[in-house]
């Protein structure tokens, strides 16, 4: 029920104030400085000035002393005394940079996850923000798309898991308490799957794929309270989401129970323009409220054209009233009738130094976040004293804090910063540390530098390569359809390889890379990702064994951008491959290269040896699959156990396998501890011909293991 | 209405009886050679004797002296005297080998693709095949798919006016005319588009994007009288075809009448277990019955679990009983009640030579589909008297049939063959001609030899590079994840081009390549495709200038494999990308490529130079595009005019361009043309959301050019 004091609010207000109520504009408009990146046609909305008086929310104006000053404006020409929401892209931590979400998947810690975003609310509630557009939980299966890095990755079980472990750290129980902000789940539905990997391209797939795949995990948001949902830039069913009706008001509204605000993204309603769903503004405002979007974001069509729409009766007030009602109820929500500032603070915003408790949190999420790819011979963990070589363009860079890095007030630990406070001085030399240009800049790759490395480094014990993409080519527009590493940073770790020393390459990137090339050059390999304000400190506890790797791979690494998508859960199909019959060719395969990844979902080693024994499936009054886990080496360390189901025959083919539940076990040297999942009625279920979701009886193959290729299976029959 | 006698026959027909006339295998079984290559559980079959006496059909049980042996046999044994149907792979011809069908797409010639299919269906019917399971039409947009060969390329609209031109040919207007056979379309639907390229995998698209893409031109097959339709082996909406009721029976039969026999894929009814959308052999017959597919090929499910299923009421005999009408009214349409052996002709089939005015055709058909890519400095055509240099894997190599070839009866003209007969002895200097192995088998490159071609082929006026992939590596089962060309394929190129020399660099594939690492050391650049029989004479026609190349591209050619998807007819994006501002990031686009494919649809040169002007769209009672084509060189040539039309605005989003229809015009040299294009209702309808087709009023740009990246562009209101 609407409290009747926002009911009279709105009775109160005229049209241009409820217009204006739904518009989101950025900080320019209020005369302070503009710091929102320019990618819509900002200057030409033609706002009037009385208009700006009643606006609803402000995009991206940040920082408390910025917020105050403007809340206090605004308060003072509000007629009714209605505060402004303020709203800021907070991806991976606000003032202290936390790992990129794609990292953050990989820890496969739910715990930390809800401490992820419990640290970024508490650091943006201070600097004025209420709202924060995360968590972005799109489902991705492609590398070359550049937002990868934002999201947690190709799983929808993980994800939705991410997803409200992140909703319930902005929100808390309540949205009023300090330090507490409302989430925005994004991209609603599917921008996960641009054709191609391009940015913003196309984006398409049957109903039953929506659903399976790409809609759990918007709607574990939901289900954990999400305030906000933000529609896609992406069409769904050939039609924008950001004017898709059945998506946003059938699906998100009718069919999950979503009572909170909708949101655009970032000019999309004017883009219905470009995207040929709307003749003009007015046809895209018409599309958008129809579909139940709420809050237009920085284009004016709602401000400009949904007055004449509703005199000509093609649009009934009542859509404007309830989204003006939904906005408002998010302001109660937050507190901010009582205290329009809520928790804007300058004084803790603009703190000289950064917080010392938040950055061992950011520390710790970075190690956990971390994940081990290869480590023959013991590469790893590194010994104090040793004489260590780091070469590499993310050798001394403090470029590592990711896109999307709310602040960058504060630079970020380098690797060689975190390695010399675990080492004595001298212990490391370094060589060719020349940075990496980002290619919308044209120079990315040099050469001049690799002989010399060679020759400074070759007396090392272990030599260090630090190698990656820029961060700029990541994120947003980050789409590329090439991802090995240079052709420079391949030669120099070919190169340092020379020495007959110990190659541990090190990989910073926003997504999983083409890492074949290097991977025989190198003894050991470890995704570095880009972790944040102390990504050097967190890369030291691994590489030094103060903290045992224990990250997962959210997201497959292909052997090659030729066989993306590649991902764990995969259809069957009518003539898969069987790898005892390599010759056969009329089978599902490729000519050139192996189906599986180069690394699967789920995969990532540790210091220690886990061995899993003694699997099995039990029905008494649950069924119940249980597996022992042994530490089975001298050295402490985390486990991920992981339960994937396969229905073996269906009404609809069904994936090769899904994962259905995990959990994480910390076994000190030689324990052992016994795993058990329940298996649960709706572990089985998945949507079938009609978009139902039905269970069917039948066989299942139950599996338990490390990760997505290296499992116990067991076949049973469910009725 | 069933013919009496064919209704009588199914009423004496027993269960059994009509089973087997709804079950299709190879030769092995009545005991003669076996001809077809074993890909599924063949020999397990565990078919009765007696059920062979009434099989209702033959796979690849080619040659006239077979057929007739067999068919002899039968009709001897078979108790009603139901005749069996003989059914083959001819795919680009029988023993005359022509262009692949990718290739012959090329030709954009449909008068062209009639007589390729009347040509094949003449020596397919001498040799005892009365059905091919020819033409496959599937959309294709991912060269990584080695089946691309095989269909006629990206465009719903080509593909339907070459498909319907095709049945056109090999059917006639009579099945029972002399030289005539059944064709069957394939495959049903949407077998194109495996995800990743990868052959036999999953493929998932929404329902809107089938009708508008995929369904089209096999719509046309059936609108051309098509007598027959192959069920695919992959999923649409999470069914495999071949057991999807939805699409068998809902769109084939219910909505486009389709009243002929449809048919399984090599053991795909039996692979319904495999896909999981059958627990077993029972169900898998069941699922295949209902969705309304009559004739199993290659399994033998229902010969052995469809009377039970019957028995259990679990499926109508009815259901069987109409399939077998449908079966015995198509044999009863080739006329084999009255002659069993229809044009089975061992005189024909076995004649020593060739059929000379075949191999003409062949020639023809190949010169024609032939695309010249680049030409700069009129490297081509070659002159008479040139001191020819001829190097790669390709340039004496006789394996140029492409993959499906219908026999190898006959070698193939080489390239150095063609050449010859146009020169004079010594003319052509070869070097390093060793051919690739194919992949599955493993060696494909070797190096050397390049430095031995460079040596001696360095004082020739023009050197040719012959280059390629094995035609074992692409058809069915040939995917591939690089489609570069062999590393030291580029490294001849490039050494080749280090004597200073015009490099014309020609490529046999059955995909596009590719191409961009070797463009800039090519002055010309060939795409030769496999075009059959006559290989090399076509290619000598065209180089020699015999032949003024006038192929277009049926399907882009991307600038790398890390861009695929990418063809012309792309939905509209919200946030397209503008080249007159490629610094701007936030746009559909990539960091490292362009959007654009290296060589895009309907583009291809010609040695004459075409100018367009005097561009009209003119509304009298008619709605008419014009434009004028001017031969404006000393050379005669043929020009193919393409309409494009975009629907600027609609309910759903629509492609950026479509092709709407093309004009060939044959040109001699400073001729003039007008070409006109009606623009007609149906040319604007579209599947709009309930994928019903509509006509929306409004905007549309016309377009009308060289290609679809070259054209003029009217924009124009249509109510």
């Amino acid at each position: 029920m609407t409290k009747p004091f926002i009911q009279e609010l709105v009775n109160e207000m005229t049209l241009d104030e409820k217009l204006a109520q739904l518009t989101q504009l950025g900080p320019y408009y209020w005369g302070l400085d503009d710091t929102v990146d320019l990618t819509g046609p900002f200057k030409e909305l033609k706002i009037k000035p009385h208009a700006i008086e009643n606006i609803g929310s402000v995009l991206n104006g940040v920082g408390a002393r910025n917020a105050i000053e403007m809340q206090t404006r605004h308060m003072q020409k509000s007629r009714q005394k209605i505060p402004l929401l303020f709203m800021a892209d907070v991806i991976h931590g606000y003032r202290t940079i936390l790992p990129i979400p794609l990292a953050l998947g990989c820890s496969f810690d739910l715990e930390a996850c809800e401490r992820f975003a419990e640290l970024a609310a508490k650091e943006s509630a201070a600097a004025g923000i209420h709202v924060t557009f995360s968590p972005m939980t799109d489902l991705v299966r492609d590398p070359r798309w550049g937002r990868v890095m934002e999201t947690s990755g190709e799983d929808p079980y993980l994800n939705a898991r991410v997803t409200e472990s992140m909703v319930r750290g902005y929100q808390g129980k309540d949205l009023k308490e300090k330090g507490r902000i409302a989430a925005c789940v994004k991209h609603f539905a599917g921008y996960g799957a641009p054709e191609g990997g391009r940015e913003y391209n196309t984006v398409d797939m049957s109903s039953g794929v929506l659903r399976e795949f790409y809609l759990p995990a918007y709607k574990a948001a939901v289900d954990a309270g999400v305030a906000m949902v933000m529609a896609a830039f992406n069409t769904v069913d050939r039609i924008p989401a950001t004017g898709n009706e059945q998506l946003l008001r059938g699906i998100l509204r009718e069919e999950w129970g979503f009572n909170g605000v909708t949101i655009a993204d970032f000019n999309s309603v004017n883009e219905l323009i470009p995207h040929g769903a709307a003749v003009d503004g007015r046809e895209a405002a018409e599309k958008s409220l129809a579909a139940g979007l709420d809050i237009e974001m920085m284009s004016t069509h709602y401000l400009h054209h949904a007055a004449d729409l509703i005199e000509q009766g093609r649009l009934d007030v009542a859509l404007i009233d309830e989204a003006v009602i939904r906005v408002l109820e998010l302001k109660d929500a937050l507190g901010l009738f009582e205290n329009p500032f809520k928790d804007a603070d300058p004084q803790v915003d603009e703190a000289a130094e950064p917080n010392a408790e938040h950055l061992q949190t950011a520390r710790q999420l970075g190690a956990s976040s971390v994940v081990l790819l290869k480590n023959d011979n013991e590469a790893l963990p590194l010994k104090r004293g040793m004489k260590i070589g780091l070469a590499g363009p993310f050798a001394t860079s403090i470029h590592v804090l990711g896109g999307w890095a709310g602040t960058e007030k504060d630079p970020a630990v380098s690797l060689y910063t975190g390695l010399s406070l675990k080492t004595s001085a001298g212990d490391i030399l370094t060589a060719m540390t020349g940075e990496l240009g980002s290619m919308l800049e044209g120079v990315f790759d040099v050469e001049d530098g690799i002989e010399e490395a060679f020759h400074r480094l070759k007396d090392c014990d272990v030599i260090l390569a630090a190698v990656g993409e820029n961060q700029q080519d990541t994120g947003e527009g980050g789409s590329k359809t090439n991802l090995r590493l240079s052709p420079n940073q391949e030669k120099l770790i070919w190169r340092l390889k020379d020495t007959g020393k110990k190659i541990v390459t090190i990989v910073f990137s926003g997504r999983p890379l083409e890492l074949k090339p290097v991977l025989d050059a190198s003894e050991a390999l470890l995704q570095a990702w880009f972790l944040g304000s102390e990504s050097g400190n967190s890369l030291a506890d691994v590489l030094f064994g103060d903290y045992n790797p224990s990250g997962r791979l959210s997201m497959s690494f292909p052997y090659t951008v030729g066989q993306i998508p590649v991902y764990y859960n995969a259809y069957s199909t009518g003539r898969p491959y069987d790898p005892m019959y390599p010759q056969v060719r009329y089978v599902t395969r490729y000519l050139d290269c192996p189906n599986d990844p180069l690394f699967c979902f789920g995969y990532g080693l540790s210091y220690s040896n886990f061995a899993y024994s003694s699997f099995k499936v039990e029905a008494a009054d649950k069924l119940v699959a249980s597996i022992e886990v042994e530490n089975a080496s001298d050295t402490d360390g985390k486990e991920t156990v992981q339960l994937y189901i396969h229905d073996v025959s269906a009404s609809v083919v069904r994936p090769v396998k899904e994962l259905k539940g995990f959990r994480q076990l910390s076994l000190a040297a030689h324990e052992k501890q016994v795993v058990s999942f329940e298996i649960t009625r709706d572990m089985l279920m998945f949507y079938g011909k009609d978009d139902q979701l039905v269970f069917e009886p039948g066989e299942f193959d139950i599996m338990i293991g490390r990760n997505s290729g290296d499992h116990f299976t067991r076949r049973i029959h469910i009725d």
